[in-house]
């Protein structure tokens, strides 16, 4: 516990029956918060002074941290489970999302872009990393203000009230002699001088916003869509920019080793090792069809891989290897993707069960701290926070003096965690909690959910509902 | 549409938005409901008589049936999730699971079902198959009342207000030349006379309540835990009582299949196959490592298959080949089983989840039905409800005339499945359903939950958590 005379600060204290706290839920500890939106110190309910907010029933956990995310992709939600080939595959699914993804204007983008971050906010979600690669018109024009659609999309972040790193996306080919697709225009900056000054220009702007609530990241799309020279050059602004998230799609697919090889002579991450890509600011995302000798490059480079389980089942991409990943020391995160679920809770336990499938065996990754019942499900819960702000150049994701407020609560007695002993908690929310016992959600020190909704939940499905009906009509 | 002119029973027809019924969602259909709990008519609006409920922004779906479910190991979620053992598998989880079932009395066990079934119903589930094998006291004595235990299990569904079928079970030893475990002695008939005239005994009592709401199948254990004489005796018995529910475990662990082999030279399918076992009454519980031929056998029978895919990815038991069983023309319906999550729609989603991590494809399961769009969905829906029913020998399932009025709501705002399409929606709701959405749930008419909550709650809540500190203190 922080000694409570040291800071004086505090203009509320959020007293719940048990907080997260340094890898366990402690009970009769008080959340000091300043009028700034941060933690002044974690205190013993004797020792509060000024106002208390008491939160009866309530556990109090650390906001969850969503690297890596597609909002727009919210509205393919249910529109792609069925079979359009005789050999259905991520390819083909690519296909429909391209007819969302071509047909939305600004103002759709930031109302689907809202529905998908309500619901991150609704569950627990405080901070988003937008992999954003719609810039241009459908036809490939650039519009008067060439990130029009990535404040489109910051702009619903800070309405609903999350925290968010827009990862300008690099996109300039289909793939490596691969005939361009009409369907690609829209994501398209096919020189790196384009993509640069347009994300600085969006960086400086942002910037002068609050860099505390939202920030900009680089991300080249993938091997298969930047050439070597182009990705040198996005790496080099980045450097100069100093530390700056930088995010790439790495070996989500058989296919994507199989043209890295053909076209460098390298599997992914050798290849991005040798080009100096991988830095502790790196983001590797997916990294699935990948080597024990990968991992140990991404981890000596202090690299990150973000798992995206739940789309990555959907997808048909496979097991992320978060074993082999775990025990070479890099940091996983976790990301809704492809949005068909927002739970980031299923991806953490999905992280550890996809691989009891694979070995039938239990507890298959590695634990660590030192609660060894819980350690599994504790280390689970810091990809979902502490290793996604890592990843997004986030500082919350964890509970401590100095961190932003930002955090959630759940219900002692939802049906779904209730009974649980102070001990096994953490391992009862990430292996079995349901969304019905997220509460509250305080971002910033601000309440954005209240009893499990929020604010502008009425008007955002409303919005949402008629653009669904004007995109699928017919 | 049934003819509205055609009945003249129904008491109260439920106007939803929207109404699953033969595989779509209708909207403007009414679901006419009798006295008796049963469902009169689907009728258009304009033609509705009497009183009329209006659920507004609200879809109705027939409730869902648990075919597979150990009320008791609610106890155990998220207290097993570590590792006890360098090779940690299913069978060092059950010595943990044995820990519980050893030590409750016959009121805990109450209070640990009824939370389980509580759950079960804000879960949307108005069914339950519940595979008893709590007999005795922990020293292997009968109690007074040789039923005491089942007939707990049986009080709890009452108390909640979902149907039940008591699946009693057999179970004589601990496998095939395996030493007697003492924490076995509590599921021990160890004779097929004691097991028939105890089931029997039962059976006659239970039907003199209410046959509608509850019933007896008889439930072998499993070829490891019932030697092929007693297996026979059962057999004979339910065949002599007519159409009631035979449930075993079948093939859960490559281990079962080896002892099978061992002791009778078949493989588990073949060897129930070979003693006429199989019958359109019986339901294999996981039928997780079978053979192409094995599934042929269980669908010339018309015999049922259970999956539990969230259980056996918690317990990496294998992935269920319901792919082979689909094409074979087998049911696959669905259970909860060791209750770490209760959400029978991530169940059905697992069903094709699992697959495409291991195929590395999309929509690997066929599809049927008349609606490609959404006939995967569709099929996976009727795994949760028409497959459960048939397993456990219920009526429900489906929203017919003549059928119990079992149904449960959804909120078409809910953040999870708001701006679907009504051609999507089922798709949707199986893909991507949070318990959130789901609002009333309606058991023969009558309303077991209201907004998201249940009459007793509060109570079953806090007799749970009770038994929680009791059981595992210190």
């Amino acid at each position: 516990m922080t000694d409570p005379g040291k800071h004086n600060h505090a203009t509320v204290t959020y007293l719940p029956d048990l907080l997260y706290t340094g890898g366990r839920f402690e009970s009769g500890v008080g959340l000091a918060c300043d009028s700034g939106g941060r933690i002044v110190s974690l205190t013993r309910a004797a020792g509060i002074t000024g106002e208390i907010v008491r939160l009866n029933r309530r556990a109090v956990l650390p906001g969850m941290v969503n690297a890596h995310s597609h909002a727009f992709q919210r509205s393919l939600r249910g529109r792609t489970e069925y079979r359009t080939s005789s050999h259905d595959t991520f390819w083909t699914w690519r296909e429909m999302m391209y007819s969302a993804a071509t047909r939305l204007t600004p103002d759709d983008i930031r109302d689907v872009a809202r529905m998908a971050f309500l619901e991150m906010a609704l569950s627990g979600i405080t901070a988003v990393g937008e992999f954003h690669y719609l810039h241009r018109t459908a036809e490939g024009e650039p519009y008067n203000d060439p990130n029009l659609l990535s404040k489109a999309v910051i702009g619903a972040a800070r309405e609903v009230g999350i925290r968010i790193v827009l990862l300008r996306v690099a996109y300039a080919r289909g793939g490596y002699r691969v005939e361009p697709n009409q369907r690609q225009l829209r994501f398209m900056e096919s020189d790196a001088e384009t993509y640069i000054r347009n994300t600085d220009a969006l960086r400086n702007e942002v910037n002068r916003w609050d860099a505390d609530t939202t920030w900009v990241g680089v991300a080249p799309h993938s091997i298969r869509a930047v050439p070597r020279e182009y990705l040198r050059q996005v790496a080099e602004y980045a450097a100069s920019m100093g530390r700056i998230p930088f995010h790439m799609h790495v070996a989500e697919q058989p296919a994507d080793v199989k043209s890295c090889i053909e076209e460098h002579g390298q599997s992914p991450v050798e290849f991005l090792n040798h080009e100096d890509i991988l830095t502790e600011y790196f983001t590797g995302v997916h990294a699935i069809h990948i080597s024990e000798a990968e991992a140990r490059l991404l981890a000596n480079a202090r690299a990150t891989v973000c798992a995206c389980p739940t789309t990555e089942r959907n997808l048909g991409d496979g097991i992320v290897p978060a074993h082999v990943l775990f025990n070479a020391g890099v940091p996983v995160a976790l990301g809704t993707d492809s949005q068909i679920q927002i739970d980031l809770l299923e991806d953490a336990r999905e992280l550890e069960y996809h691989l009891r499938l694979k070995e039938l065996e239990r507890t298959v990754l590695p634990p660590s701290g030192d609660y060894p019942q819980t350690a599994l499900a504790a280390r689970l819960f810091d990809c979902a926070t502490i290793n996604g702000a890592r990843s997004i150049g986030a500082e919350s994701g964890r509970l401590s003096p100095g961190s932003p407020a930002d955090f959630f609560t759940v219900d002692l007695d939802d049906a779904s965690i209730a009974g649980a002993a102070v001990a096994d908690l953490i391992s009862v929310v990430v292996f079995g909690l349901s969304r019905t016992a997220i509460k509250d959600v305080f971002v910033g020190g601000k309440q954005i959910v209240s009893e499990g909704r929020h604010a502008h939940q009425e008007e955002t499905v409303t919005k949402f509902a008629s653009l669904q009906k004007k995109l699928w009509a017919g």
